[in-house]
């Protein structure tokens, strides 16, 4: 499906009076909202292409209608979800979950969408019907060498697939570690994990990042291979400059402070990049910014502040990825949630006053300091991300658009009611 | 001290261009502001007595200037701070750190600023010079008798004290419970508790209501004995309709979900009111919307429907008192960032367009409902605020002009540099 | 596969002197020994029907091989566990998963096993192929009235199907909550479960009990609507007396005090049962005492002083379940470790001195009061759990005779490698 | 008060048979008992000086009777623990709570009692009557290059002193962090704290080791500048091979995998040692054991293993301290409790299989690599622990001989009821 630029036209112009008015008064209220602007219309999300179809818990799955059948069909959707934001124009492959069959069509269709191939995903969480081992007990870090090696063979075959996509990254996201006490020893699982992790680099292309997830728990309930920042840090430190620490905010223990951690890896050059998502209680996967919009925005003001001081470049210099999973909403409207959280974080951070932040800091003014980010979160900037959708052609209320398109009746009646996304 | 009204005029007037502006651009967002403004005006939220001076923890205390030597002089510290935000208009004692000498001038001073007291608080967790029992393993609930009626007594003349001040509520917080497994029986500290607050709510007058205050942990560090609001809930069942359970934002486990508690104790005609502070691992006692301000605007959501749904006033029929302590920020500065963050919390709350809300949870659209709350989220309501402040001769941004008038400084010429208020 | 009792009393030949040295010494150590080893021989744990499968996460599942094809073979492996360890002499069903086709032989069959029926399980949180409605958005909360109806109209069949099986007691646990602020309302959401739960206990035999579990969260992200101990319970007070809470110790947020709940509830007369398990990060299902041993007594300490303090029935006035999923051990296997866990901290528990412990409290000497919890904890029982089997018939060491059997490959054997046991 | 040895021998022949028995039936369940024996009596955990008074919460503070008034009395107090349990034969002091005046006579009076002085502690998180400059925000992370210098030197003259004392080792724990949003620039406060520490490190002699404690919360609420043992990894691994992390077993977020951690600093060479203790809900520094008693053997059993597999001396390589405070116990008992708590944890680390875990983890037998740890746990080991201090000349039964001989009341009768130990 394709969106029509008539509609959009159309859309915008019943809404552009309201818009232009609050505008204006948003431009009144931040200063140098024209940068702020041209930033967010840089600013892009990878989605993940599992992410397109109902995600489930392992107490059961309740898929909504008219979900993409096929890798093509996950571009299609997120070239519409790219049409009505402007900030979704790439896609994150999950493999061995969606291996393209025909590498030219595929990235011919990419291209008509406007879409990048973000980082790749080597899953190794699950087994395929093919596969000679299990990861039942890990794959990185398996105490069977063979598992090892299919393990790390199947990461470097996905970076071979990323190169012929035009990716130029690879994200390892581990499940290894241990449900019971005394099931491995730490310290072999972390150097089985390191010498796997240390064959994958070597594969790397020289381009390329390849960026270490951690995760505190879940699948494994006892212990984690890659459990926490430190952690990622003390294997991406070993393996070299390519290798760098991919942060998901829902993989931390309860009360974790999320932005200093942030802050940190940017000062160590470690940072790589983010999966985006909102949670209460574990990994939970939820829409981001649905519970702890205050707590995005300071890790976005954590982002702002650490990669002007290294003069980085916010819409390339680090891979900025959604990681949710779409149980009980429709998920392209799910993913538009998601997104528009994420680049309002980002316009409130960027209107953040750093000169007098900076002095407040080096006065111990803790109130001013906080004066200072509340005003900044407090501060309406929805105009602002809605004027870079417009400029780019895009819709000023994309959930809006895709309710009044019929989007996902349209979808059904394509594809059908009852469909199988392939991945989760 | 007291704040001429000259200079807030001044104040005022210096602001009112761009406040005008503001108000009139939110009126264009926000259905019936009119209406909004006017409960604002009379949301009052109470200080803690104890709350003038600077806090501190187990690791020391590093104390400001100019705290209030006497009651007299935190009932003025109130007083300033109501004519500031017009939204402090009662003090909340703390016994036996302030009780009053002569209650005739007490609250003849209270009455010149325009302060009522607020629940009176009967604090058994410190021993007392001339106390004949310590409260080293518990007040109502100590194993034995002696001490259990030495704290019982204690709460029957906070009773006392507060008929005569004209408080009408008791806040009940108990820090009692165990350090060790077996070092009390649970069953038994319940049945003491109980036994001791039946005499205490039998000394209750009519027109008063008992707040029993809930707690999981500290100062006893493996059992409390109101620990969580079921353990609460099950106590004021047994007491009667006067009984309520007072929430204090600070004193759940990790990641509880406080909105559907108010929502649930409100249903159950069991909410009596709210301590309010913000936190991040503990009992932290931060600044009122400091760290997750949406979690206070769903609380607040909450209430605005569930005491509408019961017709109770939001003024008047809930205790509502700030309970943070001021460790590394000027306590009257402090005080009026929490002050304004609730007043905004509930501003937001009122803006929630209920009728669209009601329907999107009848047709289980979450992306509406979602989008609904998020709105009014994001909505900038602080010119609503502000307007309800200028209407009742208050201040535009009351820290800017406790910062412009110098008072910390002119407080701690008239007290000195080293003060020690009374209390924690 | 039916265990060949001589093959059990030759096992336990093998292991009798080391076995019957042990257990001098324990009496040596404990006092009355007899007494325990008594009601150790009377307690069963229910083995529920899912349970006998590899359970999985939302992340995968790894089968092992020989799983039970059928509620038949389920129950033949409850009974194996049962002729093992004589403490697994029930059998709870979940159902839809379990639904028996033929009653008569089904109930012939668990006696010819020497197992009873334990409550029955409503499962409600996954759609049926052939259901009118789905529960994607809850099923006793639901907004839809007719979708409650569904909802109930399956408890009071499950309740039929339980009579007619001799089952007294009905388990509900809904996964009905929310994932995102505003999803629900609440009070709406209360009223319509409490409601629906009526409905249910109308149609409760009066010899039943109804179970009403509850959980933090998941697979409901922002709320559960049976969050806490302190929501069933105010559930269960309305329902009337035979309604009571169940408790899942994986249920509770971080850092509950879940021995305090359990006696709170016995003193209420509101505890209905258990389900056992273990874990570390959120509802993790291990094997029952694999992390928190420690907790496991402290929790049966409450249970055997508080059922004590009422006269009740230790092996039968409480409902005692296993509700772990086995992901990486051997079903079997990963159920009789439960089992064992579970009998070790009741004989603890039984082995507390409680006069001294009492006299300890009261004299709050918190030192002797953890010297004596701690003695019972430290002191090794395991002889008596063993000898309780072996007076029963059972094995000495039900994991080693159970290796030594070969009973997984004679499973494999008969049953296949690759089978799928209905449920999770 | 000097123990009287006749009076110990006393103590021990009355319980010797039973001793004994219990020895003898022990040594039929262990391995190489003799080996553990020989182990447990060289290890050896020191006392902090504070450690020896009542500790208190911000709450309040309930003293004992008796508690030192020097530090004379203190090392007195730790002499008498150490005589009764041969375990605790090393002060560890924190400066500048208690700096000796005549380090001579302190010395001397150390060696006395058998102590040796441990880990030196520079507590900045106190402002000192006559220091130049407040740590109100921080010190070694301070913005003020002042502030910095005088925590700088403070630290260096800690170390000075420690020389004197024979001590070898510098412990730095820093409160330092902030308490809101905007407070302080992560980053800078790192670099900050960072080139402060550098400066330490300088004027550490070549023999001693710098310890960088952790710690995830509190005093400061919002963030910590050495937050987790990933942060003090990062500045032990900048400042040289005699930096190390130390591990204070409170100062996790909830649900952390502390053996993990352990066994993976250990593995970098980065651990430096302990603060042992036990909690529930955050640093609640009781006793260590006293709720966890498995962790603390799977942090044992990593501990273990990891110096086995690197060659070092269980005893010396390491630094192992006592941190907990003792508010509702006699801290004498208390103290004891702990030691032995630890003493046990790490006989039964000692009695692990580790063949036949390695065996068991190199075959994924998860089941049985559990039922080998439990062993180990469920074995009770206290005879060992009893006859390692029976052959050094300590006491069968430290807080019972404690009580036996009246400790308390004798210093309350040479000191008073009321004194106040210097420190918390």
């Amino acid at each position: 499906m394709i969106l029509d630029s008539n509609k959009v036209a159309a859309h915008n112009d019943g809404l552009y009076t309201a818009h232009k008015n609050k505008l204006v008064f948003t431009a009144s209220e931040i200063a140098e909202t024209e940068s702020i602007i041209k930033k967010l219309i840089d600013f892009q999300i990878a989605i993940p292409s599992w992410a397109l179809g109902t995600g489930g818990t392992r107490f059961g799955r309740f898929p909504g209608g008219g979900e993409p059948r096929s890798l093509e069909e996950k571009i299609e959707d997120v070239g519409l979800l790219h049409a009505l934001n402007n900030a979704s124009g790439a896609i994150s492959l999950h493999i061995p979950w969606d291996i393209p069959t025909d590498r030219n069509a595929i990235k011919a269709l990419a291209a008509q969408h406007g879409l990048k191939f973000d980082a790749v995903n080597s899953n190794t969480f699950q087994d395929q019907a093919d596969s000679a081992y299990s990861y039942k007990f890990g794959s990185l870090q398996n105490v069977n060498k063979s598992i090892r090696k299919q393990a790390v063979q199947h990461n470097i075959d996905v970076i071979q697939q990323g190169v012929e996509l035009g990716s130029e990254s690879l994200t390892v996201w581990l499940a290894d570690g241990s449900c019971f006490p005394g099931q491995l020893n730490f310290r072999k699982a972390y150097e089985n994990t390191l010498e796997s992790l240390q064959e994958i680099y070597e594969a790397l292309p020289s381009n390329w990042k390849l960026f270490l997830e951690y995760k505190c728990a879940e699948p494994n309930f006892y212990s984690t291979t890659v459990a926490d920042w430190g952690q990622s840090y003390s294997y991406v430190k070993k393996l070299g400059e390519q290798a760098k620490t991919l942060v998901d905010l829902g993989h931390h223990l309860p009360n974790a402070n999320i932005e200093q951690i942030v802050s940190l890896l940017l000062m160590e050059d470690k940072l790589g990049g983010f999966h985006f998502n909102d949670s209460k209680y574990g990994d939970d996967d939820l829409t981001a910014g649905a519970l702890k919009p205050y707590q995005l925005f300071l890790i976005f003001n954590e982002l702002v502040e650490g990669m002007d001081a290294r003069g980085m470049n916010h819409a390339t210099d680090l891979g900025w990825m959604i990681d949710a999973s779409h149980n009980v909403k429709d998920p392209m409207e799910d993913l538009l949630q998601s997104v528009e959280a994420i680049m309002i974080a980002y316009a409130q951070a960027l209107s953040v006053d750093r000169k007098a932040l900076e002095i407040a800091q080096n006065e111990n003014d803790v109130v001013k300091a906080q004066e200072i980010l509340q005003n900044a979160f407090r501060t309406d900037v929805r105009a602002l991300v809605a004027e870079a959708r417009l400029r780019a052609g895009a819709a000023l209320n994309p959930v809006a658009l895709y309710r009044e398109l019929g989007v996902r009746d349209a979808l059904i009646g394509a594809r059908g009611l009852k469909t199988v996304a392939t991945g989760l």
